[in-house]
């Protein structure tokens, strides 16, 4: 705490990110893509004038808007792209959910929501997961000044399809709901195309998982035109240029391999398929996913224990730190070896 | 406008940063460093292993907190890093100027932070400058909930000496002075050595102008331990990494040369010297200037009309819409050639 900060900032509690071991790990932790981004990224990277970096970015990022409208059948002007889906996020907060109702979230979803909540101090209701662990789309349709989940869900891994969604629009019209499809490459099915008829959805993807680019920070948001506009309008008042030069001119390479993306995609669920059903032969409880992670938990080994255990043996995964979830192990799909070693060490672990 | 956006979004009005323009011209409008980054940096892009990109970046970009600590005689902790240094002072205003007493500026300075003020409902007051253009220090010193001025100052290019500051934070203890000093490797003098003795002192830097790197977006601010603290709880309230992996490493590299650095704004600074005594020689009134701009006005000639006339010849400047600053030109210091193309334009114009 510090007299010099400004009041609000002593209430904030700061998200916490898996973490970015130092040392050699079998890094299962954080829903990293195994797999490298598409052989252009590299292209990028060598060919790129490197005198141009002394310039700034284009703040439109036009290059990237107009890519990702081509990929998602939409205009760019239905197009905000941001540093990571994590930015596009908190400037949506600040857009669209400081209202006098309340945001309504799941109780169980990305623990980033809460926190942008405190920092723009945004009222939210939380609403329960129902008995499968899945998101209660018919609580999520009463009153309130807007809307946000992640579907698929984390750290679930459950998804709707895209007509439970087209009814829950049906029944929402006044305020904005944000759907988060960071994992919806993985098995889950995208609302964009409900974005045309619904001027208050806003569908936010990134980068980071199934393009395999965490490391350069390229979230984006597709929507109606007047969601897009208070996006700028907000983005331009905080930061011109958010994404730089490389990351814009290697999100456009990673775009242009569709061939890349697919092998990758599907390499990991087949892993991850392959992963559950020994977990289940392990005498595991794993939830389904459509993502590429896995939650699961052991009625005979304490998660905490097992994840003491991984990471004694070179293997980091994910256990949280809340009540609801303490039971479970959070396990990103890496490389068919990654995931034989985890078996492996599980095997090792309730054996002893 | 749009009944979907909060309240507060329908008042904004966004920064305007200066054009990147997408066809080839001599481009002096934004401040950017004609020279290019260091040769480390192209050796970071040529190396780089891409397959890293896959991970997410050290959310505490440590590596590059120790060069830049490294650099300035303080350590890691004194030293935070963000997406340019216009995301550093969003966090900053965030984080230390939402109080019950109003932000004291400068009435000419960087137009960002009245904007900044908007976004986050912060009070602030402006002081005139004096009637040499310069930031009067003295009125900067009355009751207020914070102090935030650029030094030396933009766009009119003025510094205050340490000793000036030293003078300032001896009045003002109770609450946080921050100093921008974007251009201050250009003949200005750093506040830096004063943040030891001044738990209230945050001093902004970036890479975009003496660096070249404005296309990386780096910035950085360094003072007290208990001011880096609230911006990293504020910052990862926000953004757990906004500065993505090239960034932190090629970062690094810029500072690894300080052959590099300091032949690029000797460089700079006598191009600067000789366009000044250039203009003068036209009729131009030429503010005296330690950054790597020179801020104009011509008795005989309409601003907006040699911004026109410049812009027909192929040579972009900056041409403020303000009232204060209707009759001037600022020009970014380009190489020689560029400087010498400039002059031959103006001489025509003013000929004309």
């Amino acid at each position: 705490m510090s007299k010099f900060w400004s009041p609000d900032v002593r209430e904030l509690t700061p998200y916490v990110p898996g973490e970015q071991p130092r040392e050699r790990l079998i890094k299962l932790n954080t829903n990293e893509n195994p797999y490298p981004p598409a052989p252009g990224v590299e292209q990028v990277l060598r060919d790129y004038p490197v005198d141009h970096l002394r310039l700034y970015p284009d703040p439109d990022a036009l290059a990237l808007r107009e890519a990702l409208a081509r990929e998602h059948g939409v205009e760019a002007e239905q197009v905000f792209v941001g540093n990571g889906s994590d930015e596009v996020l908190a400037l949506a907060f600040q857009t669209f959910f400081r209202q006098p109702r309340p945001l309504l979230m799941p109780g169980i979803t990305y623990s980033f929501y809460p926190v942008y909540c405190r920092l723009y101090d945004i009222a939210y209701r939380t609403v329960a997961l129902d008995d499968h662990w899945q998101v209660p789309l018919d609580a999520l349709s009463g009153d309130n000044g807007g809307v946000i989940f992640a579907n698929p869900n984390a750290p679930t891994g459950h998804g709707h399809p895209r007509e439970a969604i087209a009814r829950l629009l049906a029944r929402v019209t006044d305020s904005v709901v944000l759907i988060d499809e960071a994992y919806v490459d993985f098995g889950g099915e995208s609302s964009v195309p409900l974005v045309a008829a619904h001027p208050n959805l806003l569908v936010v993807g990134t980068f980071s998982k199934s393009r395999s680019l965490a490391g350069l920070r390229i979230g984006y948001a597709i929507g109606s035109r007047e969601l897009i506009e208070g996006l700028e309008r907000v983005k331009n008042s905080f930061n011109s240029y958010p994404l730089d030069s490389l990351a814009i001119a290697a999100g456009v390479a990673a775009l242009d391999d569709r061939e890349h993306f697919d092998a990758c995609r599907e390499h990991v669920i087949a892993t991850r398929e392959r992963t559950r059903r020994r977990l289940v032969e392990l005498g595991f409880e794993v939830l389904p996913s459509q993502t590429n992670f896995l939650l699961a938990r052991h009625e005979g080994h304490d998660a905490g224990e097992l994840f003491t255990g991984l990471r004694e043996r070179g293997i980091l995964v994910r256990h949280f730190n809340s009540e609801a979830l303490h039971d479970f192990l959070r396990i990103s799909i890496g490389t068919d070896d990654e995931m034989d070693s985890l078996i492996e060490a599980l095997e090792a672990l309730c054996r002893g």
